[in-house]
């Protein structure tokens, strides 16, 4: 709650965004949280954050958990800081109890997680994890034209060490940013996959004519293209963890008594699993063919994007797991449908992340909420999870 | 094709704005050209030209031909302009041939029917109709504030004459604006209707939400439910003579990954039964109260315009249909989808239409094209079926 003033909106969200003056603010708190926690803090070139709390074996790679403190314009108090902060009161609890862990642990701080300022999001995890290269992420602009590496020296965050090492084990507390958990009265969620993405842009080409004259059988009507695209997208996404939305719609040219020549849509397919993900392409392109046929269109699709479904390392989710169930806590496995840095870091590390509910499944929204013993239930299970795989062989 | 030099675009159409200098040149054109062939001109209040030829007995109402000269801004040469060049060639045919009818006849330029530069359209033969108040004409604006009665006075055609009179029948030439003439090879068109039109807003209210964390059962996605929509009006504009077209559609908040919140649409049915009609618009009521209930949605339905269907009077379209046939001309029953002057007309004189061919059925478009032969023989048509109706008991 304390970090949450930093960048408080009236309507009692965060705005917080990366690299501004406002997330330096926050870096500075945290940065402070972990000195007087006995960290030991570390920046490497893309600004990002690493709070070592040494092990009895510190030649081993860390047991790292963490998440990101910047904020959507009309963000919320939990999204990314929540896993920041829940990291820090591991170190905290370990502190307290004087419990010494066989190889360090790290809290990080992940730069430009949400990608509203610098697209795309998720860059500094991604760079670490050797998706994108640290040239790549520097060099990315915001909508004024200043780069993320100028940001970065401006808040003083630009630091020394190389970007990317190795990692004994990464986790990551998160809100679930959806209703599942709350409607099945669940307090942790067992991440066991992160879905995969497909992005579409998809054009509809028809003819334009006069709405009154043309008669039903001869149109060739964009907008019902895209209209029977939609329906059947819904169609195609209504599988176990399958998804599909169309987000943006452009119709020309918007006359009420004219049959639209061309609409624009984009189109977001999601899936946990590779292949069900590769029958939801295929299926949507099959009936793109066939209602463009039928309706006398043209109809172009371009992936535009395309992010692997993820698959949480079997240790990191069983510890996960186990906590929950030791401490008697209701659970269930559940997939992610949003990204998260914790799913560039499953590229290099054995990594697994932990849902606690959110109120109405409410996220990237100022209502975003989230109850005071879901978050320290979550805490809890990532304390031992860390334990857990810091001590293993 | 002189006509059509004023205004002309380097694309070949035509852009004439109602009550621009251009169409003063225009109107000056034409009175000129009635004044030639020995008509007598009177300017109504609204601008509303009438050149007359009389008749043996010139206390009879007219039979009254025309349409208008203003066009779209990338409107074509052929679009209004054709029933008022049409009216002309028949007064100077009669000329030609010394032919007395026994009513006048008269050549009618209706004022502002295309509507783009002062909403509504039509307005000056709605006003003659007794649709509109002459002082609601007068004050339609454009978007610069210039009224309707400032435009005329500045262009000169503000006359003295009132508004409305008794008229022994109207005919109207006009190109179909439609493909059905030209797909079924017939040179003339007997309209014997006009559809009615109901145009709606609709707005669909739905829930924003995470497209990768929000299940699709729970979803409240507002596009899904307008695509279902323009889906089920397609189909129930698949009847005889029915239309139904969405041309406008806005989805917020048009963000990729993102599931709609809310959309607002417009829907255009028609038909040329009433009956019909109001069966099109229950079933749009019951399948959208359907799709609202099935999808978790609101959907708020307006009905913003109404225009009743018009059935043309049976002596006027037979003498349209007698004349086609006594000339060997391919010709066919056809119904108006768009509507024109004469559907006003018909609310105070036996009127008919006829339409000929135009190139693909394009119109509103600098492309819009007629075949002189085609033109020719509407002529022929409108000629013999004024002078059926003029010499008439």
């Amino acid at each position: 709650m304390e970090m949450a003033r930093i960048g408080a909106t009236p309507k009692g969200g965060v705005c917080r965004l990366a690299l501004t003056d406002l997330d330096r603010a926050g870096r500075d708190l945290f940065v402070r949280w972990c000195q007087e926690a006995g960290c030991e803090i570390r920046i490497d070139q893309l600004g990002n954050i690493f709070a070592r709390r040494p092990g009895r074996d510190n030649s081993k790679p860390p047991v790292m958990t963490g998440s990101h403190l910047d904020t959507q314009p009309t963000g919320g108090k939990f999204d990314g800081c929540y896993g920041v902060m829940a990291g820090l009161e591991v170190v905290r609890a370990l502190n307290d109890h004087a419990c010494e862990t066989e190889a360090p642990v790290e809290i990080s701080v992940w730069t430009n997680e949400e990608g509203c300022r610098f697209a795309p999001g998720m860059t500094a995890s991604g760079a670490f994890s050797g998706k994108f290269s640290v040239d790549f992420a520097l060099s990315r602009a915001d909508s004024d034209g200043v780069t993320l590496g100028q940001a970065l020296k401006k808040i003083g965050y630009d630091g020394a060490e190389p970007v990317g090492r190795p990692v004994g084990a990464f986790f990551e507390a998160h809100i679930e940013q959806g209703p599942v958990l709350e409607r099945e009265r669940k307090t942790i969620g067992v991440v066991t996959s992160a879905q995969g993405q497909r992005w579409y842009e998809i054009k509809w080409i028809g003819m334009e004519s006069h709405a009154g004259t043309t008669p039903m059988e001869g149109r060739r009507d964009a907008l019902v293209g895209a209209a029977l695209l939609i329906s059947e997208a819904r169609r195609i996404g209504m599988r176990p963890d399958g998804r599909a939305t169309v987000g943006v719609i452009e119709s020309r040219p918007q006359s009420r008594n004219t049959i639209p020549g061309s609409v624009f849509m984009t189109l977001d397919l999601r899936h946990p699993l590779e292949a069900e993900l590769t029958r939801m392409d295929e299926a949507m392109r099959a009936a793109a063919a066939r209602i463009a046929a039928e309706h006398h269109l043209e109809v172009q699709i371009d992936q535009i994007w395309y992010f692997p479904p993820t698959s949480f390392d079997q240790k990191c989710v069983d510890s996960v797991r186990n906590a929950a169930a030791k401490n008697g806590m209701s659970h269930m496995d559940i997939v992610s449908g949003a990204g998260h840095d914790a799913c560039y870091l499953a590229r290099v590390a054995p990594t697994a992340i932990i849902f606690v509910p959110c109120k109405g499944g409410i996220s990237h929204n100022e209502l975003e909420e989230a109850r005071k013993e879901d978050v320290a239930d979550g805490c809890q299970v990532l304390l031992q999870a860390i334990i857990e795989r810091a001590n293993a062989a």
